[in-house]
């Protein structure tokens, strides 16, 4: 199955850009991806092709019209009808590793890109368009955001990375950041490898890096770390629940 | 002044990708910005160019080395020694909006991008490299991410924007969302733009918006609301400390 990926966007060149490159880029030669654009301007209906019009209420900059980008994501969803469509700004909900999960295991996404001051807020519930961010900084347009979540989920598609690392843990996992990486020389400028680490004993790694990965996340993350222990402790009630099931 | 640009990697070809297109591209051309890549692997010394290693202690994947790492960044510093050293790894402290203020500010940055398992963790105290996320998603590497957090910079930079919208109210400032923005028609598919905008009232509108930015902060982002409340407190209790000197 190859995973559809729809664009829709004022600059259309900007896609595949780095994509177009090493893993992503071989897969896309490859056919596990594909790539579409669609020009918001195609759907403008006036003379000047218009996409845009001031704020209501005043202000600076330009605001992305509803019935131009609803006509755009109409176009988009006759294509990729099964697609969730995910649009691109700060006012939206964080991206998570968990949803990157759940898009690349369906049959693609449809992200909506925009410049200016934003969009008309009628846009996402007249559309049921989900409302994404990618970091907490503001952006010339969406375009960069949507370059990141599509990276983040064609890695993920079957035989693109190999077999043996697709199954491996990494970070956000369970809401922990991955444990800190070594490799040769043992010893640079003073440095030297953690002794654990070379010891050979797979269960004291195992040990160490789980201790590390909860160290750095506490230390590095206080709000991830919250957030693992609710999935531990769900994990652990879930388990109890079990017990007193098989009790019964 | 030119902002500098330097980006370590082993897919130079990846930039300036789409940062060569719109506001970053005409920025670009007008040389408010320059962009440099530096390939890693030309810092290997050995006849293969080997830039990366198996993990110590086991484990899938490959680990960039700290050595190679190590020529590569002190090329860049050589360069541009006033940059500051960024490396993109999900391990690292989430960017801020007022993270890449800062950066729009000064000369310039450098971005380590790794591919792989990530990086040997020494090269981080070894070389004071800040590790930086953006998002709490997995990348096949940090190219994406560092794209990201340049468009952020570029639109800041004197004379980028149009004068009348760098001041701008926008998401993050305070740490708060932006307000929801509307645009004509007034009526789109049986949804009104709200009254108030429509009233030509400037103080009215002005505290609706506040109002619709606390709100949603509130409900979207709790994390982001925590935040903003220890801002205005601390900026509250500032104002206090103002009037008890002003008393004295």
């Amino acid at each position: 199955m190859t995973f559809s990926a729809t664009i829709l966007t004022l600059y259309p060149e900007m896609f595949p850009g780095s994509l177009g490159v090493s893993l992503a880029g071989r897969a896309l030669a490859e056919g596990k991806w594909h790539c579409d654009t669609v020009q918001i301007r195609d759907f403008a209906q006036d003379k000047h092709r218009t996409v845009d019009d001031t704020p209501a209420g005043g202000g600076v900059g330009m605001v992305l019209k509803a019935d131009v980008l609803a006509r755009a994501i109409d176009h988009a969803r006759e294509r990729s009808p099964d697609c969730p469509v995910l649009a691109m700004t700060p006012r939206g909900k964080p991206i998570t590793q968990a949803r990157i999960r759940a898009l690349a295991a369906g049959p693609g996404v449809t992200i909506l890109c925009g410049r200016f001051e934003g969009f008309d807020e009628r846009i996402f519930a007249g559309r049921a368009v989900e409302e994404v961010a990618v970091g907490d900084i503001v952006l010339s347009g969406g375009e960069p955001a949507a370059l990141m979540i599509l990276d983040a989920c064609i890695r993920l598609l079957p035989g693109v990375m190999g077999a043996t690392e697709s199954g491996h843990e990494e970070s956000f996992e369970q809401e922990l950041l991955e444990y800190p990486q070594f490799t040769r020389p043992v010893e640079w400028e003073g440095r030297t490898i953690p002794e654990v680490l070379r010891s050979g004993d797979h269960a004291k790694i195992a040990a160490w890096r789980k201790q590390k990965a909860e160290d750095d996340t506490r230390l590095r993350r206080p709000d991830l770390w919250e957030r693992h222990r609710g999935v531990r402790d769900q994990s652990a009630s879930g388990a109890r629940h079990e017990d007193k099931d098989q009790a019964q």
